[in-house]
């Protein structure tokens, strides 16, 4: 069963309207959308349960068609832009989405097109959380920045000259798979090791948790925590005690991050940095360390001069929004 | 004294040429490039003697004045482009460049407007080369690929989009300075540890093989070679040799080198990366190991996608080439 909510707003009549679909690892959010970022109608039902591609269409469907009767019917609307691991620009494909529940290669636009009888287009979750940003959010006006998502996984878009870099391929800007510590930590997901996502993820902070409690003897509240309640949140709550362990391990992952953030940065020299996600929740417990580090990791030629922000976006809308913002650039 | 060659060619007269110049720490080449890359004249002269730029750029202006004299006058010429290490493409200036006699900011463009007379435009060395390869190598045709330059130090030139990436403020494309192993060897230019400058250059081999030869037991024809003797080409003859210690060496920097790549590739998924200079002479030494571990650290969408290629511009010629270059795309 679907939550939805309805927050219809003024919306100049006959004005053409896009849906945005994001769909994370547990769940999927959606909404319409006018031409200005005004979220008309919003709703979020579960991806995981959906084994299979076709009836999470079809719930998909079943979800969004009252909000289009609203809306003033299919007609109203321009088209579908979908945020997804993994999705392909490009080809409007899922590709080996460790985080989805459907394996290899999905044709996701197709299906999405066959179904609602609109035209759609695909592109990576972090893509369109930086399209988001930068035609409603933090990144206005700006013509270089990088944004990084840091949730259960870490994800990214790259915006270069004012056009998010999508590669010769599609798949472009998969920073969160980049490599921070040679032969460090597996990735049960990607089989490699030592990438960023290992460390500064949701997940990351977890297991940063438990190596650190293993390996000190310094006592702190996170000993109390059961293993399987030992999650960023805990970590947090520790760190708003004063947990001395709990501090550190924030201090090692912003650590982590910032050295992968001065790496992007002498890649494409952004004019800022925007995060994003349950991880920014942590405020300065991992941004002081990460900026730190950053600096101290960059060349003299960038020094101070590179924004660390945090999106200002509400975390549920900007996806939307950005994926709907795809289809005003649509041919 | 500046050596010259003199290899005039047919260019249909009265066409517009364009100076191309390529500053590098030891040596500087200029020449005067037609519209479709003929190479009408070329010299070389010293950097590295100039501790003052102002002489430097009266050496260079005495020689290539006679050039511009046979090319038909300055009238003939539409400007020049300068390819400098740390070269600033929107402030046209040199900015803290580590291997150059000049420090902290110099207006390099409007110097040599002064002098000249003509319109300049400055970019870094690497990003010239990028342009030289997209317009007369490699990279025709390709809107995604990264250069990467192996020489003393590692330079590189990114493009996405079909453009090349300046970044907000004309510096991106510090690939060398990237960090591969957190807390490794320190750089003496910047200070920083880890960088992939300190491994994968020409420098780099030089330290891997002092290394390589104090850690190991292993016996090799470089144990004879006396320290200040002991360079790539040094480590080279010796892998020609069969000497294992040899192929260990350029294996390790093959090994850094391709894990650097991957977290290219997993930043802007380039259709090739093109790799350029001196190190690239090492063949299969070098490429061969690179190869593999870019590929091992590389996640499923990108395996076995990415080309590496050797650039096929003489060397000498594909700066001046690229700088000249940036003259056609003059406002």
């Amino acid at each position: 069963m679907a939550k939805a909510k309805e927050t219809p707003r003024t919306t100049p009549a006959l004005e053409p309207l896009a849906i945005g679909i994001d769909i994370g690892g547990t769940g999927t959010k959606y909404g319409i959308v006018d031409r200005v970022g005004n979220l008309l109608f919003s709703g979020e039902m579960s991806t995981k349960k959906h084994l299979h591609v076709d009836p999470f269409i079809d719930e998909l469907y079943v979800n969004l068609a009252p909000f289009i009767e609203q809306a003033g019917g299919v007609g109203r609307i321009k088209g579908i832009g979908i945020g997804a691991p993994n999705g392909n620009y490009y080809k409007n494909t899922i590709e080996y989405a460790a985080n989805l529940p459907w394996p290899g290669i999905i044709p996701l636009g197709k299906f999405v097109e066959d179904k609602f009888k609109l035209p759609v287009v695909v592109t990576n979750d972090a893509n369109a959380a930086a399209i988001g940003e930068m035609m409603y959010g933090a990144a206005q006006d700006m013509h270089d920045f990088i944004m990084i998502t840091l949730g259960t996984g870490v994800g990214s878009g790259i915006v270069a000259n004012g056009k998010l870099v999508y590669g010769h391929d599609g798949f472009a800007g998969e920073l969160g798979h980049t490599i921070i510590i040679p032969d460090g930590r597996l990735h049960p997901g990607t089989g490699k090791k030592g990438s960023l996502e290992s460390y500064a993820s949701a997940t990351g902070v977890r297991l940063n948790a438990i190596e650190f409690l293993e390996k000190s003897k310094t006592p702190s509240l996170l000993r109390k925590v059961p293993k399987d309640q030992l999650d960023s949140k805990a970590v947090y709550d520790a760190a708003q005690e004063g947990d001395e362990l709990a501090l550190q391990i924030f201090d090692f992952t912003g650590k982590i991050l910032g050295m992968a953030l001065a790496n992007f940065v002498m890649f494409s020299s952004p004019e800022a940095i925007i995060l994003f996600g349950g991880l920014t929740k942590a405020g300065d417990y991992i941004l002081k360390p990460t900026r730190e580090h950053m600096e101290a990791n960059l060349i003299k030629v960038f020094e101070n001069k590179i924004k660390i922000l945090v999106s200002h976006l509400k975390e549920s809308d900007a996806a939307i929004l950005g994926a709907s913002a795809l289809v005003w650039e649509m041919k």
